[in-house]
């Protein structure tokens, strides 16, 4: 039966000595600062659980334990020095294997890219790098961030589809291999996979983190986004990574937005959400239409059912716009190495193919008169409450599950969050919220405030 | 027989009091300036050239003689009360009628747009009345700054086509109607009108004056131009409107470029030209292509011949975005009101509803690419030299020309200025000089240079 749960981070049994690797990260920053943690000792917990669970989860497409554990120890002898912490001192990341590491290679789950090394690192994770994480591994991803599936399983139940295309990200924080991943969603991608894994997931405002050094497939949808076991810990993990490139053409240039702070911090008011169905409401299971009933219901004041009649738009506009762009980046590869794509692939570019410039063209300049009447409704509510998936994961490897709970807000590129707080027959659901772009924090601060409620803390 | 001439603004007959329509923009400032001159003076004698050529050149969609005296005597009373001077202080402009006037209707050269009434100015003319410029008139333009000629004549001859897009802007300015003229280009729509009439032209680098308010048909290409008698007016029109507008896309968010110090300046060195043939070269007139290489050997080792092997490509892609582009703004009104197109606006269309989006993207995508190899070219040289058209406007009216000369040019985003300095069969041919990106000072130097030098002055 569907019900509303507590916070996944709150699900684990509470014990005297929690191990390392299940720490937040927030909580792993602070340990390490006051010298009561090792970035050593978190990361070789980490490889323990990595050890005990990749053989069922098969979460990583690369992992070199000594040179994770290198990067430790070198974070802990800056440590030492006194040097100075960065905001992410010592704590293992995974990277989707679409992201560029300049020590380990990037094959983005496609046989192209067999044995890439990249030679430099994403500008994200250049970024990590600089805030003091250790870059654990690259994490699998479906073929080239698209639909057809890579190895991963649901660590929730690994005869389950822990959701695509960031895999891997979602299911290693799922089941404590990493306190923190990256993820890429151009259609549902980060959000869809938290969802499924019974995570925190974040794919906030198109332009907030850049782009450069990432596996390009839309220009107009393409969005990193993060992956963590708090609220807080999201907040703390894109503020880090957060900054202004100017490589990147839709990269915000502006202040670092101070996520953390914001995040942290109380609601003036407590927020009102506007619950939004969608129009491909009629589309999810029903227990999980019964999970989002139940959970309006305990909202009460709080929530108000809010129809966006354009949001039908903004949906057939993500198609076109992924369609035809996956077509125009990858179609140079079904030209060259037709045998080096799947049949999946080769079908959706093929379909991608037929679509029409000027379609093409009026649904990316579509984007801003529908968003504007979706900001119209944000400064009436604190963040839009929506499903972040059709139900829980479905059974089964064979799909990663259909993103349409998610393309239309990456299409307008306001920032989205999921929180894991619902769940059916045993299996996670996530609750969507929402937000206006360039408001991430505002949104994080909403989401930390619709999970310590539902948790019985306000 | 082709000959390279001396500029256009010398050949008009000296005589002991010039009328202040035949006065340059930059004359006419420094008479209103000193008190020698007063707009109201200035623009009743171009209104007088107007009543006289009028008839024969069609240069006007739009003018009210009254409001413009109004516009002038309201300028000469701020001058007189000490309240101070604009950079264009009284000067007369003309407006291509594409672009946006809150006081006069805006009527694109099509009946779709007949009697409408802007109800803002372009940000382009809102910077011309802050720099105390009267607004003249609207100037014809093609159907929808397309290919369908207007009324208008070349004031050169008669029988002769002014070229397009922006007709009445450059026959106005050719025969003294107005100094100055704003005019638009997507492919050649500023450049070759000016090459036909005889006149200076200048494309800034794309981004330089906002587009907000004007007539889009291609968000990748649509550039603002002007026109004027003299290469200091075209400075000086340009760095007047040519600020930050947060509200077009690609506007320069820097500050304004000093183009008329720069450009009034002495160059460091005598300039060094790179003579670009392009792969259009074979299309040339012959009369055209003799008075090219009578122009290089005149300039003897000033020049070099360089082959830029990508322009074909950047030739093709700019026609791919045009048409795509074309199809995605003007396609609604196709479908919407058929019978409000002509017929060669209605196959041009048809043809870039055709156009597959992914051909487009990468059409777009292609740009940067093209642009650092010709980047890297003006590394070496001062400017690039190549013709503003493939000859002499043709006769009759029924065709604009060809602007195969500027598209590549347009595509790639780089400034572009056409200076009157070749004769054939008694009509003009403009020489075009193509400089780096934001790097218009240095390219309007360089042409001055270029103006003097065949002049004797240096």
């Amino acid at each position: 039966m569907a019900k509303a749960t507590k916070p996944a981070g709150a699900r684990r049994k509470a014990t005297a000595a929690k191990l390392p690797a299940d720490m937040t990260a927030s909580e792993a920053v602070a340990a390490i600062r006051n010298g009561e943690l090792t970035s050593e000792a978190l990361v070789s917990s980490c490889l323990e659980r990595i050890d005990a669970l990749e053989p069922q989860v098969k979460a990583w497409a690369f992992l070199d334990r000594a040179h994770a554990l290198d990067q430790a120890r070198e974070a802990d002898r800056v440590a030492r020095t006194g040097a100075g912490f960065g905001a992410l001192h010592g704590v293992p990341v995974g990277i989707k294997d679409v992201i560029d590491t300049a020590d380990m290679p990037t094959e983005a789950g496609s046989a192209l890219f067999k044995d890439y090394r990249p030679r430099e690192d994403a500008s994200c994770v250049a970024a990590l790098r600089a805030a003091g994480a250790v870059i654990m591994g690259k994490t699998v991803t479906t073929e080239l961030a698209s639909s057809t599936p890579g190895v991963t399983r649901n660590p929730r139940n690994v005869a389950h589809t822990p959701g695509g295309s960031s895999s891997g990200s979602a299911a290693a924080v799922a089941c404590g291999m990493v306190p923190l991943a990256f993820g890429t969603q151009t259609a549902g991608s980060v959000i869809r996979p938290a969802s499924f894994c019974g995570i925190y997931g974040f794919k906030p405002t198109l332009g907030l983190i850049s782009r450069r050094g990432v596996l390009l497939q839309s220009h107009t949808l393409d969005t990193i986004g993060v992956y963590g076991r708090t609220v807080e810990d999201l907040a703390l993990v894109a503020e880090a990574v957060g900054v202004h490139d100017a490589a990147d053409p839709v990269s915000i240039n502006a202040a670092r937005p101070r996520l953390t702070e914001i995040a942290g911090g109380e609601p003036p008011l407590p927020p009102l959400f506007a619950f939004v169905k969608t129009p491909a409401w009629d589309m999810m299971a029903d227990i999980a239409r019964e999970a989002f009933g139940e959970l309006v219901g305990e909202l009460g004041g709080r929530v108000v059912e809010v129809e966006i009649p354009s949001l039908a738009q903004a949906m057939e506009c993500q198609r076109i716009v992924q369609s035809a762009e996956n077509a125009g980046y990858y179609g140079l590869f079904r030209e060259r190495a037709p045998e080096l794509l799947s049949e999946g692939m080769t079908e959706r570019l093929k379909s991608g193919a037929r679509v029409a410039a000027q379609d093409y063209i009026r649904a990316v300049n579509m984007r801003e008169t529908i968003y504007d009447a979706v900001e119209e409704l944000l400064s009436q509510y604190s963040a839009i409450l929506t499903p972040s998936s059709l139900g829980p994961a479905p059974k089964g490897l064979a799909s990663t599950g259909d993103p349409v709970m998610n393309g239309m807000w990456t299409y307008l590129g306001v920032p989205a969050v999921t929180l894991p707080l619902l769940e059916a027959e045993g299996m996670p659901i996530g609750v969507q919220l929402i937000g206006a772009r360039r408001d991430d924090g505002r949104l994080l601060r909403s989401a930390r405030w619709l999970a310590r409620h539902l948790a019985g803390e306000v």
